[in-house]
């Protein structure tokens, strides 16, 4: 009989990017993304897209340089919680409880092997609006912006790492994360992963580092209703003259419908679109990418530019 | 500590109708809503969308009445199988094994308080698209039909019930579904309920029988990926003279944009989109829809016509 | 050998609401339906869509009643400007020259039989946006503002008149509109009808005013780019409170995907797409509706609601 | 005063393409792109898209080359005809009437200078549907498809010419077309035009060969309703092993939404959306982009591909 499947991660929850314009940062995710204010301390900027239930899922928080402070995953129970800390504690790569932040309680801290910073929590704050942000319909979260590019709700991440095969490893064998696709080149390399914890087709997306550097990110993607308001946010990014790295385009991986563009601090930021599509069998058998479909390019033909697979943040020296 | 979300099963499978025009129902479901006949035996036609992953998710079977023949879930595993014949037989609606069919194995066979059929299963048949239907990315389960209303895959089933109350609490506690939303009126009855077992934000919804009758069903619904594909949809259903009951709108409760029509056989057939909208939250609380909140009519204010209220196959007398 | 096709007017140019709520109908044409102010005089605020190439498409001025102030064509040249005031005043309705107003030069003055006010002007001033409104794109008029409906550009207008007939003929004979479509009841009354002077399928529309009053507004209708939009528009309807009287749903005549709301000034609303729908031929045949087929309700079945067919504005009494 | 607009020219009536693959094109254009075969003569096979409201819009005649075999406009009147027909043999570019061809009466055919082949003329068969064919709603030429792309209507056609400059200059003086875009570099050449004798941004388009040849294509439009129609054309293409040469993009240059494919025969095709968009202004002043600004790429930051300002059909030598 089957090994079962592991349901102790309930889904991605949040991401903190590092910035070296804050204030930029936010004024782009707020007015360009659409994006809800919904705390502040010390120096950082708590923020949330309408359709998310926490209080935020995006923290920004003033740096030297961009890159990812670290991200958070909401488990699905207390027991749940217990189960995954053990897990991790047993890896060797723990690193112990913080008192939780803004908007949730305890989480444990612990990095992957390739040193990106992780935590896990159960106890959380649902969002409430105040009187002006109150949506008309009571089974969502925030009033809907109309502003901007309105992005819905967190989707997934995306991390460089030097090693993917071992972040990939980790993230199924310490984490119970489920492997939806992956790149394996014909020397048996691993190039890149895609795992979820739920029934979305990826929470978190592995890509090897170009640079042999260590805790990269590439991107962050908050998710749009329909392919066509991603394509309405490359109208309002060339308004505003944010820069548009690639897309938008279908990815043939995932066939996520993507537009990259760089947020003012220089992280990398997309909106996507995958439609109704979703991953419900439990015994899903990863797709495998060989390096010649790799080499097809996107979904319907486009080369993706060179930066799209060496730049991440922060930037390696000569980058 | 809170009592854990149970998650032993996986998905909504396969939904069998009943219709007294079989032939017609298959060209319908073929021609019009673009679904793929996937195999047939006896009296029953098998179908499917583009986008699910096993062999079938609608099975017609010639009967004298429309109506429901049975419903299915997959399991989350074969241990998660077990665990729910467990609770199911001590509810006492247990009816035993069945040695499968046409693209699953065994499946456990029993009946809802109201008397619906259901079935759990774990054995799967992935499907295996013949050379002119096989996708051009091999993360699609089938090419894309460009046919009709290209429905992408199964969504979700909604149930009459005499008793919504005694049905909803059996789908939770026994079969370990959540409530997302449900309808109190005033002098606490309940009117509707609407239970997930994934990420969707429900697979199963069961209404109150205006007329107080068994084991009927109210609609069986498939997914497009666009709210722009339901209205194409309406144009279709125009142009081949299929009856639209209502729609297409969007509903309050669980916000999906609608179009409801009826099928050649006469069961009420749904093609919804509700954009992006997952409930990922693992302890998500309830919404509950007053007397007062229901009288509104649908989101944008329509009020649905009577016969979305009482009409269910097979009908009742005088119906 | 036919009559040549008349091409004196070029489109349909402004319409000027009146408001018992400037500046609640403002409010509602900036925040709510994404217009941008361009000018200030007297009792009246000058608006336009960012689609617009002339300052204004939209003049509120502060009333008593809601209502029809005049709506206005711009002329093809200036000869075709002297060719149909010379028509007009031949027409004996004429009133005599204007000397303009913000945004448009000598403007010939005048009412169709039922006694709506109308202008033909030539001479226009080119939207110039400021600095923070400038587009992107040089062929674009004013930035796309990512503010609430985004309404893109005046579409048309709606009249109600007592005699449909005499004012439908002013329109072809007199202005040299192009009828396309209409409605005939099988006592040969008119009903309705939609006139054109351009390439969209209709500029001006006239119903039967139900009470037989003269001179009412039925509603003035703005463009989008997509269906998608129309019901984005509804959304936000939705979460403004904005009372929306039906829709969106589709025409039967003219195809057109509407949704129709009630500004604060009381005057009906309405954000329309109509896809790539072009009249294109120049010996377009009218199409006739009978009173069979307007009984079928719109195109997808939805039955109107009643106010739809009786309400104008200003309401008469009683109304 | 100004000199008056000409409308002697009412629309873009078809495009006779010539194919090497007459029955694969055929194939393509009705199975994939959803187009209706409407006439078969000779080696030629007439086609249509459901919007269209004469006979046919598109030729495809058999030949050794792919290429343009002749396109055609459809005069405003009779009397329109006989002017434009007059202003032709002025130019000295005449070659006299043809008898006509399936579905329109007799053609005056020239060339422009650059050597393609037009046709005007007045009488047309307006298309009338077979039984199976008829659309549900009146007012709409066909019943719409649900098969492949469904493509709506023919949009433009868009030429090579070794002189932009004294193609365009034909364009507007000989045939009273309207220049709404156009590309000049900093030496003062002419690179591209866009002229439209409607509403339509463009009928027709004209870029510089760049091999100098003559009477070369560029590509033929058919135009869908929806930005997300376009996008997927675009799977509907790869399922269908379609060469997808660039785009879904922006154009930056009347902001079109392009999908560009070749078709079995080797010609360009492309379906495309510019939303509501259209020139209303009779006094429309020419967007004119620099050599500076054309080197920006598309609208969103798409650097097109080479073969896209090289290839047309027929291929010249070495190409």
């Amino acid at each position: 009989m089957n090994e079962e499947p592991v349901y102790d991660l309930a889904h991605l929850a949040h991401v903190e990017l590092l910035t070296p314009k804050l204030d930029e940062s936010r004024r782009f995710f707020v007015e360009v993304m659409g994006m809800t204010e919904s705390g502040r301390q010390g120096d950082s900027v708590y923020l949330r897209g309408w359709d998310d239930y926490e209080r935020h899922t995006l923290k920004l928080t003033a740096a030297d340089k961009p890159g990812l402070g670290h991200y958070a995953f909401r488990a699905s129970s207390p027991q749940a919680l217990q189960r995954r800390v053990a897990t991790v504690e047993k890896s060797g790569l723990g690193k112990g409880w913080s008192d939780g932040d803004i908007g949730h309680g305890p989480a444990y801290c612990f990095t992957d092997p390739d040193g990106h910073n992780i935590e896990i929590y159960y106890e959380t704050e649902w969002y409430s609006p105040p009187e002006e942000l109150r949506p008309a319909l009571k089974n969502q979260a925030e009033r809907f912006p109309a502003r901007g590019a309105n992005v819905r709700r967190i989707d997934h991440i995306n991390l460089l790492a030097a090693d993917v095969r071992a972040n990939r490893q980790f993230m199924q064998e310490v984490l119970g994360c489920r492997l939806t696709e992956q790149i394996i080149f014909d020397d048996g390399s691993e190039k890149g992963a895609w795992v979820t914890v739920c029934n979305k087709s990826y929470d978190v997306a592995i890509a090897e580092d170009h640079y042999g550097a260590h805790g990269r990110l590439h991107h962050v993607t908050y998710a749009l209703d329909s392919r066509e308001e991603v394509l309405r946010t490359a109208d309002i990014c060339l308004e505003h003259n944010v820069f548009i790295e690639t897309g938008p385009h279908k990815h043939a991986i995932q066939q996520t419908f993507f537009l990259y563009m760089y947020e003012p601090g220089g992280n990398r930021f997309e909106v996507a679109n995958a439609g109704a599509r979703l991953v419900l069998a439990p015994d899903w058998k990863p797709i495998v990418w060989s390096e010649a479909e790799r080499k097809k390019g996107q979904a319907w033909g486009l080369q993706t530019i060179k930066s799209f697979h060496t730049r991440g943040t922060p930037l390696v020296e000569g980058e």
